[in-house]
């Protein structure tokens, strides 16, 4: 997507040929700093570090720092420690894991004279890949806030006003993003748009990240505190609801950032759809429901403090509650099925019930 | 109610037995301080600039801000002086108002040598009232807690966790608050409770307020991102929720902060009774309905910054987006009637409707 008119992905291949370009997350939304890495070293920082953050962005790092790993030594000794490496940066990230071993797989039939480039090639193709996943998504997303925006226009009304929570935009992926792919495409398309962005605390990336990419491709947008998207949906001032999701269970349950549970019964109460984007890649096959999943505990502190901008510029922390207050950090939670709408993948729109993904995918039956 | 052992209320007289004491609240939860207000100027600016803040306290000082002024010159003229002054601080504040129309009908008919006097007592009995009003609203409050502590007890389960949000305590009031007095009475019995904080943005009333003097009172509590609560109530980790209000309607929907509709809808989802505590005061008669109360939009920098302690101690605003994303701000949302298990009152607890609320107050009928 653009920031201020210039196209940009979350990584890139550099003009030399095999070092590799990121944006720095961790400095966004207050400076946009660009990262050269150029060994598998730099890349295991910037994923622990979380200057790359997201699961496809991970895998897709992960990947270029597995090729930067294998071109100063692909022996397959080398390549194993490199491996290593990487998966333990973030260890529960699925996606990591899986990139590496796809890199992994194209390079090691072949002769250790070859295995850099193809290293590269594997590593270029999964950030392809990962592009053309999210820019079929949007384009079935599309197909949805285009009829949106023809019913209002009927009632003489615009623009279509899409609520988001966290951040499943660009910045999370190699381009467009998930529930922001088919705002992209429509903002693109010439429809009238604006989106709701909860700030979605306790880490703000509705208000960081979201907001950020939105504005810097031109998406009129506005950050709302995450208790006031109720509201909004009751005065009849959101179209409808898209976010993202961590894993989508079986049954069609919905495990995504914490608080898209309250959102999904406002949009239930006051009859606004509720739409789930995702890759295939985000079903988890495995799980029969919802209930299932262990939600991750994070850490007191990034309730208890805050990372923004002093007037003077500086980046600094700051505790919102008396010194010692105890905090309760959980960082997911379940929306059930029941109040999906529909899941909006790279196939097309289908039911959130097994039922539903089964017709896009049924391969899985 | 206490900190760390002593009894405090918000406002009270001090030794001199003419000027008046408040707690400075712009300072917590990061210093307790407390300020001598010895003129109706005085006591202007701490309303104006919020240091006493909260319906009932605001009124409470604008009684002792009268007796100031009356106290120094007790004529119509100057009264009439000091009441507008005082009312323009808060000009939507209808307690304010009120109070202070109290404390002119004690002294009216009063000879000039006596008012002062007269204005002092009516003050400090307006302050008594909402003591001994919001007492018995948590005795009433904490026999539904007591109840719910009886059935956990014979599943050998504990303790109580009750759910609040924003801040209807006593820092609000002048002494025991509304929502949080059935829990320091439950407290203060011996009960074995526990307290979920939303922190509440945009202000962080919660995490700056509720946590605060839940902690100095020495209640159990954990700080929690607004988003978490629909979660927890999934996970059978609240047992009941008990929020303020700014106002309720005859037909008994909930106008309160931000955010509360979102925790009555998870609350209905998941089976958990609601509670809001009000007194009689509360009760908006001439409304008929919560869609005719019209919602204060605030600044969008109460959303855009955050407001806290650094590592030195010094208190400070960072901005937590991009510079120049817009940000909206409704205050306050509308939880309808029908989410509501019932109201806590300080005559009783009733059914959230017209019916419940005429068969507390029957002289309304």
């Amino acid at each position: 997507m653009r920031i201020n008119g210039k196209p940009y992905r979350t990584i890139w291949l550099a003009d030399d040929g095999w070092s590799v370009e990121i944006i720095d997350q961790t400095q966004l939304p207050h400076r946009l700093v660009t990262v050269a890495l150029r060994s598998c070293e730099d890349v295991g920082r910037a994923i622990k570090s979380m200057q790359v953050r997201g699961a496809p962005l991970i895998g897709a790092a992960a990947a270029y720092g597995l090729a930067l790993a294998v071109r100063e030594n692909a022996s397959d000794a080398a390549m194993a420690r490199a491996i290593a490496y990487l998966a333990a940066q973030r260890p529960t990230a699925v996606n990591l894991r899986w990139a590496l071993e796809e890199v992994r797989k194209a390079v090691a039939d072949k002769p250790v004279s070859a295995r850099a480039d193809a290293a590269y090639a594997r590593a270029a193709a999964l950030c392809e890949a990962d592009v053309e996943t999210n820019r079929q998504l949007g384009a079935h997303g599309l197909a949805l806030i285009r009829s949106v925006a023809a019913k209002k226009a009927s009632a003489r009304q615009r623009p279509v006003n899409v609520l988001t929570h966290c951040n499943a935009g660009w910045l999370a992926c190699v381009d467009w993003g998930t529930a922001t792919s088919p705002i992209y495409q429509a903002h693109d398309d010439g429809i009238d748009l604006h989106v709701w962005v909860d700030e979605t605390r306790p880490r703000n990336q509705g208000a960081a990240l979201t907001a950020f990419e939105l504005g810097a491709h031109g998406v009129a947008h506005t950050i709302i505190a995450d208790n006031a998207g109720g509201h909004l949906m009751q005065e009849g001032r959101v179209d409808l609801v898209i976010v993202g999701t961590d894993r989508v269970t079986a049954n069609g349950d919905v495990v995504n950032k914490i608080g898209t549970y309250l959102k999904a019964l406002a949009a239930r109460d006051t009859g606004v759809p509720f739409y789930v984007a995702l890759p295939h890649s985000t079903i988890d096959w495995s799980l029969a429901q919802g209930a299932d999943v262990a939600i991750e505990e994070r850490a007191a502190d990034e309730v208890l403090k805050v990372i923004g901008r002093t007037p003077e510029g500086e980046i600094v922390s700051v505790e919102i509650a008396a010194p010692g207050s105890p905090a309760g950090n959980p960082a997911f939670d379940v929306t059930p099925a029941r109040l999906v709408t529909g899941f909006i993948t790279e196939r097309g729109i289908c039911e959130a019930s097994r039922a539903g993904l089964l017709s896009l995918y049924p391969e899985r039956a």
